[in-house]
């Protein structure tokens, strides 16, 4: 057995409270995984007093003392947000001392800058609880993957909107009245902006994509949209396409048509088919889809929140952090040598659903057309419902496809019954399917835009 | 850049020529993640005529003098087989070279015996491809859940027994012409034995069984079941359960009565609910799931076989043994500190669900029901069916509690319509409910054993 391994954990929270019970009860087993007996020097807190279950001689308010301690070989960081955790894990990394952290906004915000303090002193730095949980994700990507190419992920990766979308498309029920119930239930905060907003989502998408594309993605770089815009109707319509909606954070490599590779990091509520792996992640639950070369489709899925499942990957982390300063060698360095430029949104391709309420007269199909045919977006598909059956396309009535006709009824723009248009695009810039949409919102033939939303999860 | 890192290859066939063809085209990312240029030093083949794809300067037969040519860093071994891979990767390790292999056999036999000799030699034995092809899962069990406790780890590890599982599942045909089929699909070897008698996915277990639970298990240790029994009717009674029948290796602990931990391991046949997470798992793909203490529920999915998917998996780990030797440390060693017994399989806590059919006269139930009690094994639930309804139940008909009354006609012991039973039981040693099987089968009353089979995924 070598020395023993010091560690100082800053923060005692729902997760830091989680790892000093395992650190506690689970100590036999660390010791013999490790090498070394795991021994904790100190827990930093803000209010010590509330803390009746540390032992009080471990407590202190002063973290950075902690941190600078003598016989402190890992500083584990559970405090969250970006300072003091910022300084703190600087001061750590630059003194020499390996860190664990679950912080993903510090992460998505500074990674290079604690990247480069860790290289510079030869220091580890671990972050597997800063995305999904307790998955096993970040490892598998920068390490069992590391002779493969990855070419998309798409995750789940926020538990507060999944349990919401999940419950909207059992129940039906509205995004207002549904968030309510889930703050009812424990699943969104007082607060539940950074979820809802996509600002968690859009935090582990960028380290997602820094580790799967070797590049340096900060939050800046991720296009976000939340779901608080997702209304009943579009829930409905995905149903009634073989689909549901899923708040998804994207990261793919994009080839422009000079042939130059880009990486696009995104989140946004998408409807994906529900033969999909991801389809059936249900309530607070997360998963990652990754796609890659060789390896193929591969999913992982778990636990992605909560104090338990949060501190066994970050004693994941400890050991393997502990097991190397036992050994003597590191981890994995920050991986940034690909260097890809981040596409913008309007760059990137993406595929669109539409549900149009249209006047019931003639010409109506072919003036939406012309629309996508000025912003060269390709329609994959279009289905034409709701109408009354005495305005069935004359001449092919029944036959079901709204291309080949023209429209039967010349009465129904003075208020008669409409008709719905669904339009599924082929894949085209993001811009152009943008301008598409506000252009179609202006056409007098369109009473109403029922619902919009990307489409992701197979080839168009 | 450090000096390049020199690489044997043993074995050039379907998994070996991916690897080879990795290791060209990924050469500049391959050196960028290592730190050091990874050069091909030879590739060892009985038949070189046959691989006009390896430059000639590289083929050799002599792979004992390749394993231990100057320059050998890392040997990769894809040859499979106990012999001459086990002799090989002795001399590899003993020589100090890392090794990575996909030899699952190889490990779940004479795993110890490597462990040992790389633990002797300071040298890494990497083995991600061996379970699972390209899903990365023996690093999350042994590093992201290293400080955690886990308590069962569930797979569908064999894609083929899986495809044709699946497939019975779909179309209700047998066993034999599902085989056929699977065959002439490329699903299934001409001998198949490997796969449908349950020994690659007992292989499998004895790995994860070690990894799991710090202890050593070997292929011996796991009992086997295959998929050769199982008949167009069990496939028929699990979706009349809600359940659909997977080839399962199972990897648990296990506390006895004096509190004693054990370890089971074991592969068959069983029943597990449709809405569990591994029953949506179909054709050759492969799934894990993982229970652990904090980390809660976790699945890893992906494809199981292949080329390119094992090759994955190989690079993977070619990554991490380079790059231990670049930064002079190394990787986890074999953690057999917790030395857990192996419970025989006949003491170990498993369910059954029985099919019988029976004949239909008073007195059935409770005959039956005495067997059960005699054995100690506790029932969860009855269902009685397939009677006609002059056969109803007399006094009840329509109650459908087979509990509830006795057998309402004398007459059809006589060759006429007899009720079928379905028993699901509680958790009892396996031993018991075997032997309760063997009586049940020797009543009078039995007209046939219908279906037995296990049932897994949901607390009893």
């Amino acid at each position: 057995m070598s020395n023993p391994i010091g560690v100082a954990l800053l923060g005692c929270g729902t997760v830091g409270s989680e790892v000093l019970r395992l650190l506690t009860e689970q100590s036999t087993e660390l010791a013999a995984r490790v090498g070394a007996a795991v021994r904790l020097v100190g827990v930093a807190v803000r209010r010590p007093w509330r803390h009746p279950e540390v032992p009080a001689e471990l407590l202190t308010t002063d973290a950075a003392e902690l941190v600078g301690r003598d016989g402190v070989d890992v500083v584990i960081e559970v405090i969250g947000g970006i300072e003091p955790a910022r300084p703190l894990l600087l001061a750590a990394l630059r003194a020499g001392r390996g860190v664990v952290t679950a912080n993903k906004a510090l992460l998505a915000e500074c990674g290079p800058e604690l990247y480069a303090a860790a290289d510079a002193a030869g220091a580890d730095l671990y972050f597997e609880a800063a995305v999904a949980g307790a998955i096993p994700l970040l490892r598998p990507l920068r390490e069992s993957l590391a002779g493969d190419r990855i070419t998309r992920v798409t995750g789940i990766v926020n538990g507060t909107t999944n349990f919401i979308l999940s419950a909207m498309d059992s129940s039906g029920a509205g995004y207002a009245e549904t968030l309510e119930e889930a703050g009812r239930l424990g699943y969104a905060e007082a607060d539940p902006t950074a979820d809802v907003e996509g600002y968690d989502a859009a935090s582990k998408a960028a380290i997602l994509a820094s580790l799967a594309f070797h590049t340096r993605v900060t939050s800046a770089d991720v296009h976000r949209e939340g779901i608080a815009e997702v209304s009943a109707a579009d829930i409905l319509a995905a149903r009634k396409l073989g689909r549901t909606v899923k708040l998804l954070a994207i990261c793919e490599r994009v080839l422009d048509s000079a042939g130059t590779e880009w990486v696009s990091a995104r989140v946004y509520p998408a409807m994906i088919p529900r033969s999909h792996p991801l389809a059936t992640v249900g309530g607070a639950y997360n998963a990652v889809f990754v796609e890659a070369d060789a390896a193929g489709a591969l999913m992982f899925y778990g636990q992605g929140a909560g104090g338990a499942p949060t501190a066994s990957a970050v004693l994941g982390d400890l050991v393997a952090v502990a097991r190397n300063r036992v050994a003597g060698g590191y981890g994995p360095r920050e991986s940034a040598y690909a260097d890809l430029p981040v596409r913008p949104m309007g760059d990137t391709p993406t595929s669109y659903h539409i549900s149009l309420e249209v006047l019931d007269r003639p010409g109506v199909l072919a003036r939406v057309a012309q629309v996508f045919a000025d912003h060269e977006v390709s329609i994959m598909a279009v289905r034409q419902t709701g109408r009354t059956p005495e305005h069935a396309l004359s001449g092919n009535a029944g036959s079901g496809n709204a291309e080949s006709g023209g429209v039967g009824s010349d009465n129904a723009g003075s208020g008669g019954a409409g008709a719905t248009l669904v339009i599924v695009t082929h894949s085209a810039p993001d811009a152009a399917l943008r301008s598409t949409v506000d252009k179609l919102a202006g056409l007098d033939v369109v009473r109403d835009v029922v619902s919009v939303m990307r489409v992701e999860g197979e080839v168009t």
